[in-house]
């Protein structure tokens, strides 16, 4: 199994095929039990959540997935205020760490931050999210999500909508559809085009959701606009775009939201957002008892 | 039971006579052992504190509370740097963690949060306060106090000292003991009055604690001059009003202080605030022992 | 055992010689077993890790022990966003704490908060470091790794360099290295010279580890310039440095660290930094288990 070799889930750049469907399957076997019960472990691990940057979402998801299956875990965030500020290194606080716990989810804002950890680490190191990088948990859960609803992830057409530019799920998704037979559209505002790195397939391009794309897309994944990341740019999920869409095709957000996806269809039998996201739950449970056994 | 209806504790509201002493019964079972023993629990829960505002003395005593009943526990503090600084909704971080936890203890500075809550909540809320709303946990420790010490609510005597403009716990507090037999003295500033929608029934008002009063009263229950939520004012407990004080009469204080009650009066044997503040530890084992089983 | 005496471990400062060895092998019985196991404990204690100041080695350091030994954490960081930031007294907030744990471990940025804890909580108290005062863990564990090394801390030879005037590490090492035949070497720049009350014996004074010094030490502690207490000066550990240092002679270091140790020697095997940290978790294990059962 490729995704724990050497025991440190860092990204999916060299994930092929096979290697994702055999984790759709996993995440799936763990999905099918009731993801809020606790698991009997007679081998529990000490984990830390260590989050240089926060992250209410991924460090509760990380922290509610480790205490089920039985795991402590010792959470350190606000890092800002600690012997970071006494200027001390990514590399010092791993090794620190890493003679205290078991395992480290680290949550870091510059990219290649979880490599540089694992080079230090002598306990496994799980990207959390590492600035412009990669936050590959992210994109597993989006993965599992289509994957869920329509049992492959072959033979499906997906448009990303929004902010194509700065949206670090946007790019890792991207990447990992490529490997197989996914028809993508863009659409976007110009000013948030996808950066030109990211164009390995031919993709169709647009500023609106028109009708022709609205009725042919199995899946519309909106984003925020990443202002903190100095994006600017209007873009919205409208009633009329609601009315467009095939009665299958699933809406998708990582969240937070802001204004591009209003409340309003929150109860749309088509809105999969609250979904994905407690498929976080599934996806970190998986990765856990995959790397700690 | 009233009190776990809809399996959620917001408000003190719409609980009448019957139901508050239920209550105070039910707190005093828990009472009765050791607070700080562990007790077994094979259906333990995962709990979400989650605190948009500072507390420690509230989420250190429901942390405590969940853990002596077996449970565990998700904190999240500091919840102004994470998702909520990117825009998310209270209730977009509601439904997340409703997808993770069993249960959320939800702390803010809006009024109403708590409802707000409760409407896209999955699992149960229980309002740890919400602004200048309500705290019913804290009123339900103060009750409990005066309970605990005369064994009854009925017949008795209380002054509410200090700054009865801004105080949250006093105005929670009145309104629960207008439903028993109580004589209310209010003592304060002109600058501190109690605002006009809280006169439910005729208080006996005064600028200061006189022989009088101090001879009458069964509860001296001081307050704290909110000056975070900017109130003025000037007032403090004496040498000379503990002197005048009856013997019996106890004296009460929600805590953190100021110079309002020093400390010099800690050891007189009317001093109840430090056993009010550990009465909350039986108020939270019991409310959560309620609502989760 | 004095150790142990009240309950409390607030000083070394009252330890003789023979209670520092025996300390130092109870540490080694902690250490001799796998650091990372988790010991069944049917007496399990509820232990407040209440930091004023934050200190991640610290705090994770005692919460890992704390979880390998089988207790429960109330982690309280940031103190400065709570109720302290109304005014409340640290009395205060440890007689709150006592009532709802059964031991506080305190960081403060005020020597002698320890020992006014004490003063006033029912529960014990461990001193996690106040301020310019002692920080006892920190100091047990430099020893240990010098007793881990040699077997014995009598006979030895020990350069002390760096900040030698902020360095609450150095002022507390000393005075326990004096108990026993050690030679002691001071070195550093004159603008961070030894305060005046720690010079207890005769110490070997100089402003650079010159040849002779070096062949005849067992063990170079090097410190942090402490700018954040505003030292001024500057000093390094050179590869020339390392050069002329002894085979047996190890090198120390209590993190975090700058640019007076470079990562160039963290692959020498006379680089004990590490190791040192991490005995970190053997004396936290220790204490515990001393003061809680």
């Amino acid at each position: 199994m490729r995704l724990v070799k050497g025991n440190n889930f860092i990204s999916l750049k060299d994930y092929d095929r096979d290697d994702i469907l055999s984790v759709m399957q996993g995440i799936s076997s763990y999905d099918d039990q009731n993801l809020k019960r606790f698991i009997p472990n007679n081998k529990k691990k000490l984990i830390a959540n260590l989050f240089y940057e926060p992250s209410t979402r991924t460090s509760s998801s990380f922290y509610a997935a480790a205490t089920y299956l039985g795991h402590e875990i010792l959470s350190i965030n606000n890092v800002q205020y600690s012997s970071v500020a006494k200027g001390e290194s990514l590399e010092d606080t791993i090794r620190t760490l890493a003679s205290y716990v078991h395992c480290i989810i680290l949550r870091h804002s510059e990219e290649g931050a979880a490599y540089s950890a694992v080079q230090v680490s002598d306990v496994p190191i799980i990207n959390a999210g590492d600035g412009i990088g990669e936050h590959p948990t992210q994109t597993l859960l989006d993965l599992y999500t289509i994957y869920k609803e329509f049992k492959r992830l072959d033979r499906l057409t997906v448009a990303l909508m929004g902010d194509l530019k700065y949206g670090r799920t946007i790019h890792s998704l991207i990447q990992v559809l490529d490997l197989f037979d996914v028809h993508i559209h863009l659409i976007g505002p110009h000013e948030l085009k996808l950066p030109l790195q990211y164009y390995k397939k031919e993709y169709i391009e647009s500023t609106m959701l028109t009708e022709n794309i609205a009725m042919s897309i199995d899946v519309l994944y909106i984003t925020r606009v990443q202002k903190e990341r100095g994006a600017v740019g209007n873009y919205a999920f409208t009633r009329e775009d609601a009315m467009k869409l095939d009665n299958k095709c699933i809406v998708m957000h990582p969240l937070p939201r802001n204004e591009e996806l209003g409340d309003w269809f929150d109860s749309d039998p088509r809105a999969r957002y609250f979904e994905q996201m407690s498929n976080g739950l599934a996806v970190r449970k998986y990765l856990l008892g995959e790397i700690l056994g």
